[in-house]
């Protein structure tokens, strides 16, 4: 498996976005995030994606450099178009615009529609928290990507609905969810490996819970479980707000028969802290309770209480030293992709 | 089982706030919450708590008529201090204050601490959406109240920390959620009845998953788990981000150890929808959503599949014709309490 340094790595992807027609700021920060993605861990969000997102743009179906629009521009709240460019750099936008407006007013919300993948929610989430502002974003699959089934439903009918808060504290408290039991990339790892997935998560063809990741896939298509389990009603629940926020309030559309999964539809909120207390407060007050939630006693075989944004922080700090691991499927891939576009060829340690 | 019209037990409750200090516009809104919460069946935040309202006035912890007062008024933004009034009136007046600042600004939001026990807290989004604003509502219990663990941990740490969307659709979209796998009333209402409850809802002592509810209450006390079954962690996550809303960005306090459980910290958000787009759209495409995944096919044994918000509109719709059925216990306690306060005595039917 190879291991390649994250600044090579980076510099590398950027030149890819940049042969293949995205402005050089563009590329630089598409780069950087999915390179981030793969630091932090979150390798199917990471460069993995470097090859859709050129034969998106071969397609026709992205758009480099694309300008990013507001439709609508108030006080506090806006919804803009993104024109598909790439959804990095539209939710960087999006986001970029809510926390202007909160720092001018408080509290700012801007939605976006016509979004390629923005890739890693969390990181909009921390553009937020960088600005001493609570960041909040949420996306459907503008109307399409559905893997979910509703609570006694047997077809697919929601896309996994993410919900992101960060919170600007030190260290940074990251929820970064899906609203479905977990992010389908975990069944394609336990399908890929022959290894069946808990019971709960996923449920067949003919709404009978199973654990062969194969019956997710088809065909016939299963589909996968709301979060809650038992309480599976709450994480239906959930997925529908995010679909009134990133779908109805935006002009994505919410989930539909036949919508194409081209992207994703944009709630993004940032809240001033400072308006309410001083942001030092805020953050000790937070620390505090996380120092309580996460102190003794343990259930048996339990040493540390872990808390969102904490594994994501352990893998930063191994792969910065380590180098960024990927599998050979990727790599190569990445590889064929640079060399289509006439880059001369990376090698790995 | 007593049936009580709900215009006669409105009337009555109010009379006992009224008597017992209160108002007559506060022991109006008071009354109509608790009569609201048993008509869509949420017995356990209707009358039932009258009781001991009453107790917490007598015991000088709760103050009928103090003044609600806003530490802080931003153009978004606003801090409240309830005086320990009711947490009816404070919460209705929270959420008045977020609601106003998002007809003048788009956006509005209001926290609120030294506030007392808030109610069915889905009544609070209702207001928002009833001026055409999307109502985001989340309470912590002031620090205290804990009844969760954290995944791994044997201690309870957390209050329920339940979340609140409502959107101004027709028919009514509420969410109104526990981010533990459920509210503690269903753990004493089977405990009551010698049922034993779902896998994976509790931990005993030892962290143990169990199903007798006795294990939660002890000695010594178990906890409920956080919403999400194999995907507790989320739950989790969401119940810090409720204490970060409403205990930390409010002055109530996140959970801690030894705070007294006396009311809610308050986190009141409202989105003006037409600043987006016309109010009629959105819940346009919100509806076709609804339909969407109300369709079948569904799984064998399902004939119907239930978004929020539709088993309280079917629970209040059969009560306000037939009557609201409290059990005996919670009728002669109301009775008692107001023989104490000098009503004359309410006949059921």
């Amino acid at each position: 498996m190879p291991l390649l340094p994250p600044a090579t790595l980076r510099a590398y992807v950027a030149r890819i976005f940049e042969a293949a027609g995205a402005p050089p700021e563009d590329a630089a920060l598409v780069a950087h995030h999915l390179i981030e993605a793969n630091l932090q861990g979150h390798d199917s969000h990471g460069v993995i994606r470097v090859e859709r997102y050129i034969r998106d743009i071969e397609a026709g179906v992205l758009h480099p450099g694309a300008e990013v629009r507001l439709d609508r521009d108030d006080d506090t709240t806006a919804v803009v178009d993104g024109g598909w460019n790439f959804g990095q750099v539209v939710a960087h936008r999006t986001m970029a615009v809510a926390v202007e407006k909160a720092r001018l007013r408080g509290v700012g919300i801007a939605v976006a529609h016509r979004c390629g993948h923005v890739g890693r929610v969390g990181a909009y989430g921390e553009q937020a928290a960088d600005a001493g502002c609570i960041g909040i974003a949420m996306v459907n699959n503008h109307g399409g990507g559905r893997v979910m089934s509703a609570p006694g439903g047997l077809e697919r009918r929601l896309s996994p609905n993410p919900i992101v808060v960060v919170l600007p504290t030190e260290p940074r408290f990251v929820l970064d969810m899906t609203t479905s039991v977990v992010a389908e990339g975990k069944l394609r790892v336990a399908r890929n490996r022959g290894e069946s997935v808990p019971d709960g998560w996923i449920v067949d063809a003919e709404g009978r819970p199973v654990t062969d990741p194969a019956a997710f896939y088809g065909p016939p298509q299963g589909s996968l479980r709301p979060l809650g389990g038992d309480a599976a009603h709450k994480g239906f629940g959930l997925a529908l707000v995010v679909e009134a926020l990133a779908g109805a309030l935006s002009p994505a559309g919410t989930s539909r028969p036949g919508a194409p999964s081209v992207g994703n539809g944009l709630f993004c909120m940032a809240i001033d802290v400072a308006r309410f207390r001083p942001l030092d407060d805020f953050a000790a007050t937070f620390a505090a309770l996380i120092e309580y939630v996460q102190s003794p006693p343990y259930a048996p075989g339990v040493d540390h209480i872990t808390v969102p944004g904490e594994p994501e922080r352990t893998s930063q700090r191994t792969r910065e030293a380590a180098g960024i691991p990927l599998d050979d499927t990727t790599w190569q891939q990445l590889l064929a992709t640079g060399e289509k576009l006439g880059l001369p060829r990376l090698e790995a340690r």
